[in-house]
């Protein structure tokens, strides 16, 4: 099942179920829907037979006339690990970690999966990330990998956006990869039920059609159970979390010579079985 | 003017006016206050009038009655500064970094100003930090050191509460500094017109009642302004937002023999001019 955010002419986003028939308004159509995606992943177990039922029903809009945003407006946070396929970390000449590699992405991050990145007045070593994002749907702490499959609500496509002098100008990577608009995702959360096996995913990312990054799920390090295992016994993970699980190399600051994104070149994200998202990149306006 | 967030009997916590005359529940008493610490803070400078003249009657609550919670709820981000006093960077054994060190702790981290500091069951190596921390009050991108005071809602006392193996196991802090209660702040906002010199107030931070860090804000590598300034060229900085600004010489980790917090110990951090929190460690309930 994929859930969307969706906007039509400008209007507010709303959560919608899409299939091939178009999209539904979720919350116009189930009375008993409560209101934001985040409720709606907390709810989907007693809500699925409605949300099935009313996928065979005629669609509100369809997909072409929709603007799709965020799936989660706002996650309460966005986990980020690094270094997590082995060619990645090869390619970047960063020693595999022992243990999980973890950094963060602020909230205000957050952009739509067709939405233009901002080319940052400060920095041209703009870079792009490949990364299949999870999608928690309940809240949890200390979580065995054996539990862990539960907490996952679905699953997202991400671009790790990164800043590389911000990025690595001191030790801590947070501000080169949390510039506004550096955390496009979607274009839908597909949910996990429909994933047989996020560990067998071709993963790939495209600038303006050129394949850069052609890998699989099955190369990282550290698979997704093992992540909210770790992440878990530190903090409570929330509905609406984020956890984008690293990037297979082929990033552009790993070229000889570092090929950077520049204005105009169009991004392209693409995971089998989730999806695509394709963001322009774009001068941040002064 | 001190502004906090209060619980009365267990029930759900209210945005407060505190003077030496007790606890005034605002959105009570005022009308055309709006809901919530976050649009308080946005709309103060109207407010201003009515929160003076409130300040001058009755009392709804006695201080000592009412439960203080942590000020802002879910801060949308809480970016920290690390390495920011010359003698902390010194006992860490760290160099001074020529550009500003940040890291962030998540949101599910904050704690009220005086509720329990978990003993984490993965870790034994916990550890205080006293700091001075900035509340944002108006969403902004890009403001020059000039502007930073006008984005500047108040300020808190703060204890960046870390886990030192967690924080030092990779390269990257986030993990050891955002466990569950490890973010207590408080024990209300300061508002920014009755801070004459941020860059000169005395912090302490006291366990059980020892003396362990003992500085003032002007011993600071880099100043509140230039944080707001260098931060904000990445993102934008919004209402609720917390800096946290850096802690001074005297953290448990930097003893010989390292000096960790166990359960029972009752750590207090004070900043002259803005007040104190107290917190007791307890073990992680299993």
């Amino acid at each position: 099942m994929r859930l969307a955010m969706f906007s039509v002419a400008g209007r507010e986003s709303r959560v919608g179920l899409v299939n091939d028939r178009g999209v539904y308004d979720i919350c116009a159509r189930i009375p008993e829907a409560p209101l934001g995606m985040i409720a709606i992943l907390e709810a989907w177990g007693s809500l699925k037979p409605a949300l099935i039922k009313l996928g065979t029903e005629a669609a509100d809009h369809v997909l072409d006339k929709v603007r799709l945003t965020a799936p989660i407006p706002r996650p309460g946070k966005i986990m980020c690990l690094g270094l997590n396929y082995r060619d990645h970390a090869a390619e970047a000449a960063m020693a595999l970690p022992d243990s999980q590699l973890w950094f963060a992405k602020m909230q205000t991050a957050v952009n739509g999966p067709f939405d233009a990145i901002q080319l940052p007045r400060v920095s041209t070593k703009l870079d792009y990330e490949a990364e299949l994002a999870i999608v928690i749907g309940r809240r949890c702490r200390h979580v065995s990998r054996v539990d862990a499959p539960a907490v996952i609500a679905g699953y997202c496509v991400a671009n790790d956006v990164s800043v590389r002098d911000w990025q690595l100008r001191t030790s801590q990577f947070v501000l080169g990869k949390s510039f506004d608009t550096h955390a496009p995702f979607g274009p839908w959360i597909v949910t996990a039920d429909e994933i047989s096996d996020a560990q067998n995913l071709g993963i790939r990312c495209l600038v303006n059609g050129e394949i850069r990054q052609n890998s699989n799920t099955r190369e990282m390090v550290f698979d997704c159970l093992s992540m909210i295992e770790h992440l878990s016994q530190a903090m409570t993970l929330e509905p609406g979390d984020l956890i984008l699980t690293g990037t297979p190399a082929g990033v552009g600051v790993a070229s000889k010579p570092p090929r950077f994104l520049v204005a105009g070149d169009l991004v392209r994200v693409e995971i089998d079985g989730i999806g695509a998202i394709e963001n322009r990149v774009e001068p941040e306006l002064v």
